[in-house]
């Protein structure tokens, strides 16, 4: 009865500390994958040495080698389906990829604001809160959200807040915002790999229970995503 | 050493309901303000049933009677001036009204999103909750902010967060925002009346404790504001 671990794959272009938070989580037992293959669109991204010394498969895929998005969304899913991903959880990764019509619903993100508020194009990194700070809300916080074809809009999985202080700066914020990212992407994940998050629109419903792992008659398994 | 109650003016157009929870927490004691005057834009408002039951000053400054915002700004700013307020309280007040210089950092509103989510022109009433159920936000919330030439942009003094849940319409979720707000209007006022609110730039800096009453040598009482 028990599920085989999540097909994960992870595409970055940095440092990898996302990456390293999913790792840890499933080390610790509380995320249930397997990463099967690590995406890098930079051949010297740290996140590469990271995936190594753990023994993932890694790939580079560098952007550079395409002309267009296109070329480079092509090169991308290629590569990703080859490996056959269940989900593909993007983790720092800086380059615009529209992922094949089969991946709907199979690709997710995480983004340090509380969407809608500052998202969007030349949002990320450091100006997300930059931009928080600088409007002067009290509350911010992060969104892990299915991917769709615009940025940062994709329907929304779990949001968690924090309180925005009046000594913060930029990195401070930050770093309040990543306590609660490590928490918040791999519990999206997982709540994937149960089979508990089901797609309505733009609303995501999270169910109660996991789904039986028996197909009624006539039916086909996960075929609720 | 103790400090006048509040002197507020409560702007309004419909029911009410802010009033009444404001001359609540008045009487409660969790709120040191004296409601010194309730304006109506509108002359049949039930807000100014509420009024005159609890004994408060009212006067109906009609909309149409004025050709133009600022007509009726004129009109408004007149009526505020001979009563003096130290306060106004913007509460289910549906006209554009350009407050007089000399109240700027002097008047409140409150909006039932996390500016700047869900909010600014057409965003009113059910309307904001309609739009973060259709956008599939997980968390909302509300703001209070002082008012500036801009709708619902201000710069904000308090946001208190609510999750959004799978089974929420409209007004559900309305109910679960406005049990916030409650709390948030009479402790936004509070801060104010204790001198704790200090506007600098787009942030609204709230003081661990209330300042002394006792003017340094020349300054002045409540400068800082």
């Amino acid at each position: 009865m028990n599920r085989p671990p999540l097909r994960l794959a992870v595409l970055l272009s940095g440092s990898g500390t996302t990456l390293q938070n999913l790792i840890d989580h499933i080390t610790a037992g509380t995320l249930s994958a397997s990463i099967i293959l690590v995406i890098s669109s930079r051949p010297d991204a740290y996140g590469l040495v990271r995936a190594k010394r753990h023994g993932l498969e890694t790939i580079s895929v560098p952007r550079k080698a395409s002309h267009d998005t296109r070329a480079y969304s092509d090169e991308i899913n290629r590569t990703l389906d080859c490996f056959a991903p269940d989900l593909i959880a993007l983790a720092g990764f800086l380059h615009v990829f529209h992922y094949a019509p089969h991946y709907w619903g199979r690709v997710m993100n995480i983004h340090p604001s509380l969407i809608p508020a500052f998202c969007g194009k030349g949002f990320y990194g450091p100006r997300v809160h930059q931009a928080a700070l600088a409007y002067g809300v009290k509350v911010s916080g992060c969104t892990v959200h299915f991917v769709d074809e615009e940025y940062d809009h994709g329907p929304i999985i779990l949001q968690r807040v924090v309180p925005v202080l009046g000594h913060d700066t930029p990195a401070s914020l930050a770093e309040r915002v990543a306590i609660e990212e490590r928490q918040a992407y791999p519990e999206a994940i997982q709540l994937f790999a149960e089979g508990r998050l089901q797609i309505q629109g733009r609303w995501v419903k999270i169910l109660e229970t996991t789904p039986s792992l028996i197909s009624p008659p006539g039916g086909e398994l996960g075929k609720e995503r």
